[in-house]
């Protein structure tokens, strides 16, 4: 128990230091490393594992909505960039700028791609003609830079992984539709596959995206009540479709502009997960999308007939991801390391387990032991994985509860933030960018989503006293 | 069948203008469209469902060999990138230069990545200490951005999607062993999946990848007698452990040196599809990697129970990527399209065949045409399919043998190529560079690869008369 106490103490207590925490985790769970440029990080086999079975999932459920995948250039000319003007200049302070090409200077400027709006615009032009091409439902999987000042792994760094679907459309309704389809959709991925419970909900004007007619976005809550926008939905009515004139011809034979989305969701995911579900010992991955889900760990493995039976119950089990840790490092630390990196399941199995017919599983949720059969084991691990999918959102649906206030007055809304607490505060506000902008002074504090489900709260708005038009979801964010 | 012809005319005759007819193809089967950025493509839905489909079975062989996908920085510093001399100096024309973040000039410019072995070799330092470490099997599937000068779509365009595998060794012969062992994996991935038949050999000195101790490669011959250059597998030796300083701890506790390899093949494998199995009708994609293996067409589809049948079939076939074709253009317009796009297998299906219990199964290599009972359809379905495979990958090979000669003279050896004829020339070679320059000066003939399997065509170099040392496939190449 030495080496196990030792690596976990590698790690700082979350509740000394969460950011440290996290870091730590990040590190430690063998997701990243830091990278020798400023901002840009190295996503390692585990971190990237992980990506890949959230890619999957993701891309299966866009799939079956009709969308298809595409690629479009990675360098933007800036004057392609320029068109909508209240793109660029939200992006402008973002870009990195490609000026040489081999040993010659550039006659104009190519921005590394920040979002993909320009790019699907130019395309469209001469991709669209009558309304028998719509809907188009594009989406791509790539990187993208925008030059930020202070980076962290996952939540914030220069250069990240992500897709962005763009769709065009005859219709505003049926545009509008497709933006809150696709909302639903990463509410039901966070949900029942990174076991992240979401508010849905729509942006205030002035933090929604550069050039959307409107915003929406999946708000969770981290452990330690801040939150984390965890994918956005943009509806952006006719503003591209006119600056690059994309239009098509209608069933009554009229020039009609296109209807316009986009939508995106990050790498940021994996960053909700760690600081939604993780603990002192480290990462807790869901099983739907865990590298590993179970973790076989031989005791005395030297013994014989040991490994044979690891191995067996590997072959048995080759339904799931399984991995046999048969390296020649102790139990112990062999536990250390499977909670560490947050493999949803350990199998302990040794000789006097074997003599029984039995192994111990350790859920790394709950670190719960059971003693089991060996016999029908693969049904109790499906079941087991299958309900520790359903408690570790249930779990967090019920932190996020716990950690979600009304303020009825100026007074309660400043006294809760002003005390060092965190979570979300449902609180009513006026419609004025000013009141969020002094909240924002006064407090750090931000307005995360005006929710679909509406509560009356109170009836005036919690910074002028004015009267109230919308309840909003107030927090510390990330 | 005026549709189908008028479709069918829009793409220029191979034997007119190959280079027309290859751009034609591109287009009109819908796998690219040229962006408003020159040297970019943007690869539509269609195109791209068939490098996933690549992509996916890639990335099957090489994790069954034990590789594992990561994701490095985008962006590499001007800095890392000169530590190794010779690589820079290849790529220097070719890189493009980031030197802008934001509004901000950076003080030192940044690549935008044109291959990574820096990136990794520089990740490796930190990643690696001891031979317990070792071997790395690494590999990334991304984009790479090279300023070519020419540019066509996939064969050369100054952004492509690829996939980099790069490994460190404690030993050199199981570097050696990764490096051909992955040129293994190209070979198999090309003849099984794309069924393209390659040469598998060893580049010269003058061709090899800068940097590289030795570069493998697998070379294609295109239908009009020109070679592709599919894949390459390269050995580094310790040119890069050393200039970056990576080393470990082997057995005996001494310090050492990794050894190290890296493997490339690209977007370029689609260029080798089409111009491998292409007709003048357009595509023809090998089953294992089609976006759609089966397109089934009704006939008469107002007719009652035509579309019920057809979708019934899809149903029944379901275990293939299969589409119904229930727009409402004409049968005729709908197998232009169908070939155009390279679908392999077509069903037709109308009244008088529901009524007979048959459908018309059409294959769209051969074009051949059979009746076949519905009944039983999924596994005459499966035959096709596999037979298609195997036979796609024969003519190929076929074709490859009958474009190969061997010349055993300089005069041979010139009078082929300057008679305009195309394929691989076996010819023997002195091991001097000079004379890869002067058969490229005189001919724009190139040195394709010392083939593993040597043969003793003569006893001297088919350019300088000195006595030969290795027998080479020479041809004019994309």
């Amino acid at each position: 128990m030495a080496d196990q106490k030792k690596l976990v103490a590698e790690i700082t207590s979350m509740d000394e230091d969460f950011t440290q925490w996290y870091t730590d985790v990040c590190i430690k769970a063998d997701l990243i490393a830091y990278s020798h440029i400023k901002g840009f990080m190295v996503i390692k086999p585990y971190g990237y594992a992980l990506w890949e079975n959230m890619r999957d999932i993701l891309d299966r459920r866009f799939k079956a909505t009709g969308v298809q995948n595409v690629y479009m250039p990675l360098l933007i000319p800036e004057s392609l960039l320029q068109k909508e003007g209240e793109l660029v200049n939200g992006f402008a302070p973002e870009v990195a700028w490609v000026t040489a090409g081999g040993t010659e200077p550039l006659t104009e400027r190519l921005a590394v791609r920040p979002t993909s709006e320009t790019v699907f615009s130019d395309f469209y032009k001469d991709d669209v003609h009558s309304y028998r091409d719509l809907p188009r439902l594009y989406n791509q999987w790539c990187s993208v830079v925008r030059w930020e000042k202070e980076t962290r792994p996952f939540l914030r760094s220069r250069e990240f992984l992500w897709q962005e679907g763009h769709t065009i459309h005859a219709t505003r309704e049926e545009a509008e539709q497709r933006t809150q389809q696709m909302l639903n959709v990463y509410a039901d991925f966070l949900a029942e596959d990174m076991a992240i419970p979401t508010i849905k909900g729509q942006k205030t004007d002035k933090e929604k995206f550069a050039g959307a007619e409107s915003t929406y976005t999946v708000e969770a809550l981290m452990h330690d009540g801040r939150a984390l926008q965890s994918g956005t939905s943009h509806f952006f009515g006719q503003k591209f479709s006119k600056a690059y004139d994309i239009t098509f011809t209608d069933r009554n034979n009229t020039l009609q502009y296109v209807w316009q989305t986009s939508w995106g969701a990050t790498t940021r995911m994996i960053g909700a997960m760690i600081m939604v579900h993780g603990d002192n010992r480290g990462l807790v991955i869901p099983p739907h999308v865990a590298p590993v889900q179970v973790d076989i760990i031989p005791i005395q493995q030297r013994k014989e007939g040991v490994l044979e039976a690891a191995r067996h119950m590997a072959d048995v089990l080759s339904g799931f991801r399984v991995k046999v840790d048969d390296s020649d490092k102790s139990p112990g630390f062999k536990f250390a390391e499977q909670e560490m990196r947050g493999i949803p399941l350990r199998i302990e199995i040794g000789p006097r387990d074997i003599e029984a017919g039995t192994c111990v599983l350790v859920r790394r949720d709950t670190l719960e032991k059971t003693e089991t059969p060996i016999s029908g084991i693969e049904n109790t691990v499906a079941e087991i994985l299958d309900t520790m999918q359903k408690q570790m959102l249930e779990k967090a649906r019920n932190h996020m509860e716990d950690l979600t206030f009304e303020a009825k007055t100026t007074e309660d809304f400043y006294r809760h933030f002003q005390s060092g607490r965190h979570g979300f505060v449902k609180a009513m506000w006026c419609g004025d960018p000013a009141c969020e902008e002094k909240i924002k002074a006064d407090l750090g504090v931000t307005s995360r989503c005006i929710p679909f489900e509406q509560e009356q709260i109170s009836g005036t708005c919690v910074c002028c006293g004015k009267p109230a038009k919308k309840m909003v979801y107030w927090a510390n964010a990330y």
